[in-house]
């Protein structure tokens, strides 16, 4: 009987002496600092405002909770005007109620150069909790999104980009936004969760998909085998990259802030999941976990060389 | 019967049809920067970790709760050596430890200045949470410690006093010890909300005195009398303020950063706290709660000039 109403209700809650509820909490906090993690003259306040949410409910994203509340400290320089402060504040808001995060608390100080630490509170998905060391050897290393993307906008901007491109909508947006204005993966997170349980690993790619490689394989003891050709790219980002003549893969690897999510799904679930068909479907494959502890890379089936963390991400 | 067992095993959670479990939570975030609110030349990197967690512990000691969890923020500047954030982070440790909270996370990124910014997370009372606007008219105004004593050691720092006084042991060492050490009062807070429940009202004086009792009647919508003869001021702060040439007790309204708690608390609990003795009570009575909206004070029962919030405190 039980069995019945499970299925006809769904859930994993029923069944057991007690349910167990997710009242665990998820803390991550993040903070941006001008000239190390943005530039005025590159960004505007309501960029950066929306950044510095982004890339904390990222972190929840990260181990697929909920975010709930967002604790929000300013240390802003001399100058700073009612409507700077507001320009920020927009920002900070506009991300903060998209993913149904509530301001609720914070700080504001002098300092001299403009600072935002944003603490981050959410709710473990009633699923459980996905991490970094969660990787079995026979997992589909799997990933949202596109790569390289971010840097490619970085580099856009660098080269004074900027203006000319965004203001006319142009091709190149695509690369501008997710360096300007990343979006949490936290959709995505949750379809996971739901499809996998607390089963599998998962991380965000802030600090680079090479870096999210390499701490995936650490914490969870296993290898990957990662085939590069499959690391979506967008087109706009190899435009970029030929401009600065930069192999995209690199820009993939190396990047970083593309703030999408990396993650290890039993093989036989993802194979279930494909079957309904890849719409709706936020990630694709782009390699295997091994029972090994290196991780190989191919290139379009041949053997490529290894990572090489010299030319890891670096703020600005 | 319920009432006999009540009475037999304490507390205030049997006898509804359901207990009510403190399950809420207290968040505060704080931020400390240098040249703003410490220097690093009248401050050890050990005293500002410190003092860096004591201030949000006092944010939750100011709501009565139990400080369960920090997450530190630094952003350090270029040359900040291995062995500088070992003392910072030394001093961040001890504090925690003391008051029973753990360091669950934190960031740490490059700045052109040191700055701290700490979130708390901390339990609600199993009593319940005290706030600003509980005071009610004809309760007691209560505060804990000596007022002052952080500004008098402030003046001692900015006087180039620190060194002498401090390495001799020397009889100012209160005054400088509240300045750089600063202790946050949460058992005192305990003691109060044992007594009180949720009833009455509590804050901390970090803004100064002054500050505390015009925030308590504003968002209690009650008066208060104060008298000025009652608030405690320590000796030394008093020998500060002579060599400063400044009335002590300006010092002890405005000063700020003493970190005391200024509660209300129902006259007739009060009165049978006081019956059990003043030992052991951390509390002193410093006025009364009125049904009207100013603040009036007296100085040794003659009417005294009303607060003048420009003396207010300002940071360095």
């Amino acid at each position: 009987m039980i069995d019945s109403i499970k299925s006809w209700v769904g859930g994993n809650l029923i069944g057991d002496d007690c349910a167990v509820l997710a009242c665990q909490t998820l803390v991550s906090t993040d903070a941006l600092v001008e000239g190390v993690h943005f530039r005025r003259d590159l960004m505007t306040l309501e960029e950066i405002g929306w950044k510095a949410v982004a890339v904390n409910l990222s972190d929840i994203a990260a181990m697929a909770g909920r975010p709930r509340y967002l604790f929000v400290t300013v240390c802003a320089p001399a100058g700073f005007s009612q409507n700077d402060f507001r320009s920020l504040y927009k920002g900070i808001g506009d991300c903060a109620r998209q993913f149904r995060a509530v301001i609720a608390g914070g700080d504001i100080t002098a300092s001299d150069q403009l600072m935002l630490s944003v603490t981050v509170i959410g709710d473990v998905h009633e699923n459980g909790c996905l991490t970094r060391s969660g990787a079995k050897p026979g997992d589909v290393l799997i990933a949202t999104g596109d790569f390289g993307a971010s840097k490619a906008g970085l580099w856009q901007l660098l080269s004074g980009e900027r203006a000319e491109k965004r203001n006319q909508q142009s091709v190149s947006s695509h690369t501008l936004d997710k360096h300007i204005r990343p979006v949490p993966r936290l959709p995505e997170a949750w379809m996971l969760v739901e499809k996998t349980g607390s089963k599998g690993a998962l991380m965000d790619a802030s600090d680079g998909l090479a870096d999210a490689l390499v701490q995936l394989a650490r914490t969870s003891s296993v290898g990957l085998m990662v085939e590069l050709g499959s690391i979506p790219i967008h087109e706009q980002t190899k435009k970029v990259a030929a401009l600065a003549n930069v192999d995209p893969v690199d820009w993939a690897l190396y990047g970083g802030e593309d703030y999408e999510l990396v993650g290890c799904i039993d093989a036989n679930v993802w194979g279930e999941w494909r079957k309904e068909g890849s719409k709706g479907n936020p990630f694709v494959p782009i390699g295997i976990v091994t029972d090994g502890s290196s991780i190989d890379l191919t290139r379009h089936g041949s053997a490529a060389p290894p990572l090489d963390m010299s030319k890891s991400f670096q703020h600005l």
